[in-house]
């Protein structure tokens, strides 16, 4: 359906950063572009609501800005819809008709893709259309197309990773330069990392929606970002960063996805994001920045690792190109890229069956017996400890044994793997303890597998 | 034209490691992989010169076994052949029969891709069949795919890492227990690493021809192995490893492709494998033993970077199977994948006129004036010194001014980047002085990028 001049023909919808570094490759690059693709890539036309924004598309492309986005996605003349507008409406129905008119998609819309990818899915897979978004996880680094084509043939186990780069800048500055979070985030939002309201990237939506895109792919069952358990990152406290590097951590937003196979055989697939402490040794604790890292982990293909800019206008722009290329391709060539498959269908395991290490930071009277009343609730609900540290206090000292309680004393316990369920009851309980005055802080720690030995504690 | 049944029907040539891995994934997870391609993958026959050497393979498919794999390629029953042989001859032969008659291939032969790689990619294309390689390069790691298909709108700068894990054991059991080469290359073979004759890893063939495969793709140019500038690990020694340490280095045998543009802006390729000292800082570095690592650099995407196994006949078969699905689906679905482009056609830089920075290692006599006739020297020849060390002579101290000859003393010279043959004129001129007794190395530092002020001495 390569319009008449043998072109493949681009509605744009939207032109900010991204968009903006889209037209610039596709007219800057016409000729490589052609070459690749077999046919001329031509932008048709560029939806964008407030044309005056956009002195430099406006001037240099007079005749291809409207605001109609969606009159240009069913235009006669155009092949194709790439769109970097963001969020679920009005750009849901602009991609469903396009879809259902034939018209291949590419978007980097996480959002959209994590809430409705299913019915985007299906209406491509009706007219026999293409949709891609490499770009909605990940920025630039190729990673929807190794899960969905490089490993098709492998059963992935896990995909864990740093995918939301502004709390990781965050979390990097606070962790490097003893920041405060309130200070690290007017840091992100003076450089442009941090939009006006932080909300979707530090309470963890954005990775959120990308973990449901990984899981659906990883996994071929449909998840949507509903089904990820999500903990943002504002709880984390400059004490927690320090605690962390006294255990030879470092802190990150995690965004994690894995099948788990119980013991009676059935599969289930654990989605969730949350702040944790990883092990200085292992390689996701030295990703500072605004990037990004995910560990793949197959059966076959053992542990893999993808790095590279999570975001910004030309990284994300170069997924996009990447995809339309691919597209355009498919139109030239005849074919149709990977379906989204849902086959296995599995189960979300929720997030108190979930088994991973914790430290908790306990603030505790200073007195005799305090540490084996403690240790005993632990065991009492079925979580084993693998190390316990006590510092001093804040009036007494650690030696203090007189049994006077007007001296408290931090004790830092690090457990070994055990349901979320199991823990939170744990803590209630101590809560209830004379002995313990408050919880100053729980966090996940996240060994990954192989670096779970960095810990010094075994597993 | 998959077979009467709705299979895709697949011949498999040689089934040694890799091989059994993959008769195991297709035959153990074959409703997966059905639901993935949209129809059964089922194995036609599998083609082993010697059966009584594969029990494993006669006992449990006894009637797939085969001698003659030239009547297997082309049999009516044959959709798909997979090649795990290895090997230009009678290799080539084969496919090349199979890509003619319309059989689509999947291959980890990357010495026949490197010599003949454009005759293969036209015999496809000429009857519309498949060649896909995944395997032939970095293992399990989804390398060429992002290549071809995820970077496809960006423009490829660079493609540098260490791509031959058996090397990469060698000089990681050098570097971190201080082993020699020879026991190093002892423990590889001991542990499968090596083969009997470690040639094609030690003196980088295989990784030079993994250099053409990626130079190729990234550059849209047609490049053989013989296009690579090739310099083995044989030559490296303790004390070289030693050099390296104090300089808070580590040597690495690296495969590097780049697009150059001279001043005049004209563009070349240099793609060479060698080893080189990299600094500690950077991620190269930490890649340890038989693992494969691939930085790749584009115009928009920025810096990425590739990790995982690089060998091993389940990491191997993950890439193969990725390959077998796309290939079914192109079978069931209609399509091919991306074809092979050679439009760029830019000419390989003479590895004389490429710029790097070295590690100089010289035995020089201890006497008063050394240091100034040598950086003389260095500035006669255009190599710019970036920093100089002397070390304790074998008979004297450093510290001897008295003039006499009878001890001798070590000058390490780090240069800024300068053209090899620069470099190679100032060694012979050098070694010409009466005050120069040896050259005891030279090693090329390769900052990789953003890591050279690592050294601590900018560019």
């Amino acid at each position: 359906m390569a319009s008449e001049t043998g072109a493949v023909r681009v509605a744009l919808l939207g032109c900010g950063t991204v968009g903006t570094e889209v037209v610039r490759l596709i007219t800057e690059q016409a000729d490589e572009l052609a070459a690749r693709v077999g046919a001329r890539i031509e932008l048709a036309g560029v939806a964008v609501r407030r044309p005056h924004r956009h002195p430099w598309l406006t001037e240099n492309f007079p005749d291809l800005v409207t605001t109609d986005a969606g009159e240009l996605v069913t235009r006669d003349d155009v092949d194709v819809v790439v769109e970097v507008i963001g969020g679920i409406e009005p750009v849901r129905g602009w991609l469903l008709e396009a879809l259902k008119s034939g018209r291949s998609v590419v978007t980097a819309n996480k959002a959209l893709l994590a809430e409705d990818g299913p019915t985007l899915a299906e209406a491509a897979d009706a007219s026999g259309a293409d949709l891609y978004y490499e770009a909605a996880v990940a920025g630039a680094i190729p990673l929807l197309r190794p899960l969905r084509e490089s490993l098709a043939g492998d059963r992935i186990t896990r995909v864990a990773g740093i995918v939301n780069g502004t709390s990781n800048f965050i979390l990097s500055a606070m962790s490097s330069g003893g920041t405060s979070y309130a200070d690290a985030l007017e840091e992100a939002t003076r450089l442009g990392y941090a939009e006006a309201d932080p909300s979707a990237d530090v309470d963890g939506y954005d990775a959120a929606s990308k973990a449901a895109i990984l899981a659906s792919l990883a996994f071929h069952t449909r998840f949507t970002a509903s089904d990820v358990h999500r903990e943002g990152m504002r709880g984390v406290s400059s004490a927690d960063v320090a605690a962390a590097r006294r255990l030879g951590c470092t802190i990150k937003l995690l965004a994690i996805c894995e099948r788990v196979v119980a013991t009676d055989g059935t599969e289930s697939v654990s989605a969730r994001v949350y702040p944790a402490m990883v092990p200085d040794s292992h390689p996701l604790a030295g990703v500072d920045g605004a990037y990004n890292a995910v560990f793949v982990e197959a059966e076959a293909a053992g542990q893999l690792m993808f790095y590279g800019q999570g975001a910004g206008g030309a990284p994300t722009a170069s997924a996009v190109l990447g995809d339309l290329v691919a597209v355009a391709r498919n139109r030239v060539g005849g074919g149709r890229g990977p379906r989204e498959s849902a086959y296995a269908s599995l189960p979300v395991r929720p997030i108190g069956e979930v088994p991973t290490r914790y430290h908790v930071d306990l603030e505790v009277a200073d007195r005799e017996g305090v540490l084996a009343t403690i240790a005993s609730e632990f065991a009492r609900n079925g979580v084993s400890i693998a190390a316990v540290r006590q510092t001093g206090g804040v009036n007494g000292s650690v030696d203090r044994v007189d049994g006077s309680d007007r001296s408290q004393a931090r004790l830092t316990v690090v457990t070994h793997s055990a349901p979320e369920a199991a823990l939170s009851a744990t803590v209630s309980a101590l809560l209830d303890l004379d002995h313990v005055l408050g919880v100053a802080g729980v966090l996940r720690v996240e060994g990954l597998g192989r670096a779970v030995s960095a810990l010094g504690m075994g597993e």
